[in-house]
């Protein structure tokens, strides 16, 4: 179980979920990365960047939203847990960790991932977090048990569209937050849709990854409002929105 | 005439030039750079990042160093005054701008840059900066006036050492301090000189660029030590210490 620090709460708090927005969940946007803007030392490489501090403020975080995503790539690089560690608002021994963490969504289009066997199937076994929701475009030939398979259909440009992606989870889901961790891909394309990120929160550890890591930079500028800055023993966060 | 904001002082006093290192400078690397890592959105295209604040703080930190160095290519950029408008320790008007001001060093390997017509010049002009010296490899066919030109013998690679031009500066020009300021290429390769670098500081803007901006990075990871973070209205600064 895992505590926070007592300055992160008010820091946070205005920049987290206040319910959904016209049909979609409300969307955090959130990532640790290197002062070189790096969030792995090379693909497919689980690197620690940031204090224990600020991956306590990652659960803590995880306890307010319904869902939580991540592309295809980090969950086959890291094998997350995704659950929420944190110790809850009472301390409350009869809330299980199960009932705090969010529910997994995998963003996998090519179906790369399996679940069983993954860290995820582990702890949803032991009853300390939630089944996945598997977002791809094709029927799984094979369905794995557990897992729930939403099938979306790809643009001209074989991808899907994120506004569909949440507008999808909303309504077949209920979610009402959705908490975005990465990867890399899926961070620089959000960063550029300022209509679906609700806040955007960012840890900076004080490490130079260097120029093999993996980059967050959107395409293009992203210009940011309401920011605000936290500083930890070694990192700082940032918590802001994106203009529009 | 530009004031620095009460808390910057204390904030850097630990990391300012306290006397030469065996021979060679004090030496502080300093940048502005985006979330996403970027110098400028283009290279050659001049690009404000941060908050007048930690503009005030660069000129702030000039004052303490006997010379202010960069490369051409962030000279020919910019056209950089390079010059202290700190207002001074004691607002003394008898010190000019003249006597606070660093020396300007250009490395400029290939004499790419010429200082009439520069702003610089401008300043040196009207006694409000200091004539540059020219690292070079090569003795100008032309000299230009006011100009010092410190000619040094590349490597096999057709480069200077960094320990040369430091040690060349501290013998030959009585260099105590000097703190280099960018652009890309020098501060990438500085990064990986830990013997060399004895305060890092950095202002992160709350901004992204984009992936086609000017991104510091060095070729390999880099451990930091002796971390401190400031917080302003919208930047953060980050003091530290390479390790070795």
């Amino acid at each position: 179980m895992l505590r926070v620090r007592d300055d992160l709460p008010p820091f946070l708090k205005n920049y987290l979920p206040d319910g959904h927005r016209n049909g979609r969940p409300f969307v955090t946007l959130t990532y640790a990365q290197s002062i070189d803007a790096k969030i792995a030392k090379q693909r497919g490489v689980r690197t620690t960047i940031s204090h224990i501090e600020t991956k306590e403020m990652t659960h803590y975080l995880r306890y307010f939203h319904d869902g939580i995503l991540i592309g295809s790539g980090t969950v086959l690089a890291d094998d997350p847990g995704l659950n929420c560690k944190w110790i809850g608002p009472n301390n409350d021994p009869d809330e299980s960790m199960e009932e705090k963490s969010p529910r997994p969504i995998i963003l996998d289009p090519k179906l790369k991932w399996k679940y069983s066997g993954s860290k995820m199937e582990e702890l949803c076994n032991q009853g300390m977090g939630k089944p996945p929701i598997v977002i791809t475009t094709k029927t799984p030939k094979v369905k794995e048990a557990n897992v729930e398979y939403m099938i979306m259909e790809p643009d001209a440009n074989d991808r899907i569209s994120w506004k569909s992606i949440l507008d999808t989870l909303r309504r077949n889901y209920d979610m009402k937050s959705v908490m975005i961790e990465g990867g890399s891909h899926v961070i620089n394309q959000l960063l550029m849709c300022s209509d679906l990120i609700d806040s955007l929160i960012v840890t900076i550890g004080s490490i130079y990854l260097g120029s093999e890591g993996v980059t967050v930079s959107p395409p293009d500028e992203v210009k940011l409002k309401d920011i605000s800055w936290w500083k930890g023993t070694s990192d700082v966060v940032m918590c802001s929105r994106l203009q529009n």
